[in-house]
């Protein structure tokens, strides 16, 4: 059970360093979106707009970036399958978590 | 009262003529504002910065801009107190009308 894996604290510091990467690089996305979207403000409705895409990535990003050891591997393993993410950047975890990741990131 | 206020229809199209300049006077305020915002951004809390910003600003507005005739003197009373509105803006409305903006404006 993915619960039951136990994280050495080398584990831990792999796992924080690659979430904080996947979670900058998703930032930097939505940064880059909201920029372009405000440059091109032509009327009201393009306010709103800005608006509603911020709340969806805001609710977004809370679901996708869970760091509770519990669903760690689930979370990498999505984080891969949206290109967030490499398994070269996951280089020291456990066997067993990487064979869920993989597991996860190919389903 | 001033739910009991009959208007003409001469008067109709000058309130809704004041009420959609001065939504339009606001938003050109936000729409500033947000651009101005989106260029500054260099970390991911000024982007949620912008979201709440919006998002205070379309409840304001909702709040500020209510087109229904029996509230509508006190709208304009407190529109021109924000500035968005001039008297002059409303020529034309009868003075029991302009009596319960101005006194509302003045507040």
């Amino acid at each position: 059970m993915m619960r039951d894996l136990r994280w050495s604290q080398a584990e831990k510091t792999i796992a924080k360093k690659a979430f904080n990467q996947a979670l900058e690089k998703e930032l930097a996305v939505i940064i880059r979106k909201v920029k372009e979207m405000a440059q091109r403000i032509e009327e009201p409705a393009d306010l709103w707009k800005i608006e509603d895409y911020l709340s969806n990535s805001r609710r977004e990003i809370d679901g996708k970036f869970d760091y509770r050891y519990s669903v760690l591997p689930q979370v990498f393993g999505i984080l891969i399958r949206n290109g967030l993410l490499q398994e070269e950047d996951l280089q020291g975890l456990g066997e067993d978590k990487l064979k869920i990741i993989r597991g996860i990131a190919t389903l």
